[in-house]
């Protein structure tokens, strides 16, 4: 694995328990009025603007971010977090197992993607990878 | 709570778990050398293009999609996943545990909008709710 | 024609112009230096996100914007023209005339949308339209 | 001025024309009744996910593309211009005159950053500029 700072994750945060604390909010504010799935989309597309505006005059950004500032990080993952709690609202109100969704999809794309075909290339034709 | 189709969650999906796959994926591959932030990111924002236009003909969309077809509700599942799966794999590479930042930042939106204060509306001039 | 408030309007601001007060602006400040294309990619998604901020929450918006006060109008059109300075920006950076690519797309739109094909349809298959 | 490849540039395309060609587009095609400003502003950002889906892989790309294929510009452009085309209409459905906007908004940017005071500077604290 690649991954910074693995050690010490909680390794106990479930989509289903984020989508639980979610759906808990909106009743106890009486918001599930306000969450149809294209409000959702849009909230989430904002929260994508705020987390590219944190990277946007930075130039290329170096993996763990060792020159950002820890306010800085924890910005960072405010904004992270806002993006992943309205994709979990809307996955629920579109009714859509978002885990199970999720794990289909790495096994789609081990089979559209086989490590042997794909050794440390990138098909620049269609730019894609692992989507 | 307002979600649908819980029933049969698979509730055991955790973001932690999914980092595994996804740095598992990148590294059979021999793709770390891809994945920077800013590369991730833009392959995140190009994904959420995908899964607006999902949405982009449709006009107001009902809880839950009584009226699409199955094959459309697989397709937005994978376009879900795929928002998901980058940005679970650009919080890893920026060395943030995504888990723990989630839970922090539903706190942080309960202290911010309380149930008392904030009961069944949605203030107009800052257009923002939990986030 | 469809659009809303034809009259009156500024017919004499071109895309050419735009490009030029950008160039200007950022030189006048040296922030060429800041305007490479991937941060000026991020910028304007970032603008984006502010954009959708303004519709998040309104469900479906009637033609026109019957309803909306007028500094909602006003901020509206400075979201909708950050997202435009931004892409005028960036289009001359990598070296692209967007007015004549804009052009050139309208034609190639009309081939592959002929009027007699396409007329009051729209292809759910692909999900596309002008684009 | 920065720009690249000025010289020959159509300086003639005007945001009026473009909005014209566009609302002409679907009164031929009897599509007004898609274009809702909701539905225009998700095309939109689907047309901004395929322009971040060509930049997403690339790491740092420098000024005027110098490396990139002719079919790769000509790609881009093409991207580049249904950014725009969709942001015309949505404007244009909003009653909103984008160009006389744009004028303004980069006069108003020129109030709020002064050349004399962030000459080559960028504010880290609000990752703002220009917008």
């Amino acid at each position: 694995m690649t991954g910074v700072q693995q050690e010490g994750d909680d390794q106990s945060v479930s989509l289903y328990l984020l989508k639980q604390k979610m759906a808990d909010f909106a009743k106890e504010r009486n918001w599930d009025q306000f969450h149809s799935p294209r409000n959702l989309l849009l909230a989430m597309v904002s929260e994508v603007g705020e987390l590219s505006e944190i990277f946007q005059w930075k130039g290329e950004v170096p993996k763990g971010l060792p020159d950002w500032k820890e306010d800085e990080k924890v910005h960072l993952g405010e904004e992270l977090s806002d993006v992943l709690l309205y994709l979990v609202r809307l996955s629920d109100i579109c009714g859509i197992d978002l885990g199970k969704a999720a794990l289909r999809k790495v096994e789609l794309n081990a089979i559209k993607y086989p490590a042997s075909k794909n050794y440390g290339t990138n098909d620049d034709s269609t730019a894609e990878m692992c989507g």
